[in-house]
């Protein structure tokens, strides 16, 4: 755990090379720093939100599908997390997000060197909120032979520069809503559940 | 944490009532055990996971956009995975994912009593592997007042019956792979990330 702590120095940079939404432009790329992964922290992520075989024991994974032990892929994804706060994203405010999609086509495994490479693949400033605005942003999460464990596109909530708050452009948030809520079609029936303008953190 | 860990009576019924891909219909619903998340565990995930300082510090929290202390996204994401194994999905064979859409209408606060409530949405087997197949599951996740503070949308990887895996149906795998790729769209540029068959957890 040390090493993924950042340091005073870490935590001044981020602060001060931190992007707004006027700071990014689609095709900008960030990359993290680095992180291993060992059994402990396997065993001990799965012990604790995925108590399955193949995230707990090395003798129970080896006869599981995966034929070893393997990391949860919540505990990818939170490790993603962890790195894209870590050099990985540079965002102004922090990194929030709205939600996603994800998808591991392949596991970790102990001794996994994680980095993440992103990029910008969307920028939707809000029409309703002129302070704010929509990045998609693409995460491949990749171990040391460069093979991607994790792809994440995610929708992050970015601030907007003050003074460049005036006229906010199109396409609008509802865009992005609409397109979200097209895509799960028949899977949502609960609206409410997907009211974004009621949600005070991201809207 | 003690709550979280299932009983051996648990473990037995799991075993026992376990569901192969034949024994899901579309509609079927499911609901998990319940589990009240409080401070220290939202300050763990974030120390560890998501250091920000809305999941860190109570008073930082209580200025900055969430107005108040709330969990990382991904920590309710995997509360939901420790919760779709505690009944929440009694699938055989355990809760494979190969990945989904993830959503947080709302944040997850101190003292949110959360519950995962599923439904299956498709069930596809597999063309080329006749002993398993894919099913969308929709899980949300609910707070004590019924808000829904999670959509997760995941595919899950599920065994066939033994004797149920003669005669594969339509529609297929590469059906649902390509209805994937179709809706990232520009953002799938490596393809091999995407190379589904090639992941002998999963297929």
């Amino acid at each position: 755990m040390d090493h993924l702590v950042p340091t005073v120095e870490q935590d001044r940079q981020r602060m001060t090379d931190r992007l707004f939404l006027d700071d990014l432009h689609v095709g900008q790329r960030f990359a993290s720093a680095s992180h291993v992964v060992d059994a402990d922290q396997i065993k001990r992520f799965g012990a604790e939100f995925d108590p399955q075989p193949f995230h707990l024991d090395e003798d129970a994974a080896a006869n599981s599908l995966f034929a070893g032990l393997v990391a949860s892929g919540w505990h990818t994804a939170a490790l993603t997390m962890r790195l894209l706060l870590m050099g990985g994203a540079p965002i102004a405010g922090g990194i929030v997000g709205a939600g996603g999609e994800i998808a591991w086509p392949r596991p970790t495994r102990p001794g996994d060197a994680l980095q993440v490479v992103s990029e910008v693949m969307e920028i939707r400033p809000s029409r309703t909120k002129p302070d704010k605005g929509i990045v998609l942003l693409r995460s491949e999460t990749r171990n040391q032979r460069d093979e991607v464990v994790q792809v994440l596109t995610a929708k992050l909530v970015v601030p907007r520069k003050p003074q460049a708050s005036a006229s906010p452009s199109e396409p609008t948030l509802e865009d992005v809503v609409a397109g979200t809520n097209t895509h799960v079609g028949h899977v949502v029936r609960h609206d409410s559940a997907y009211d974004w303008e009621a949600a005070p953190w991201a809207w």
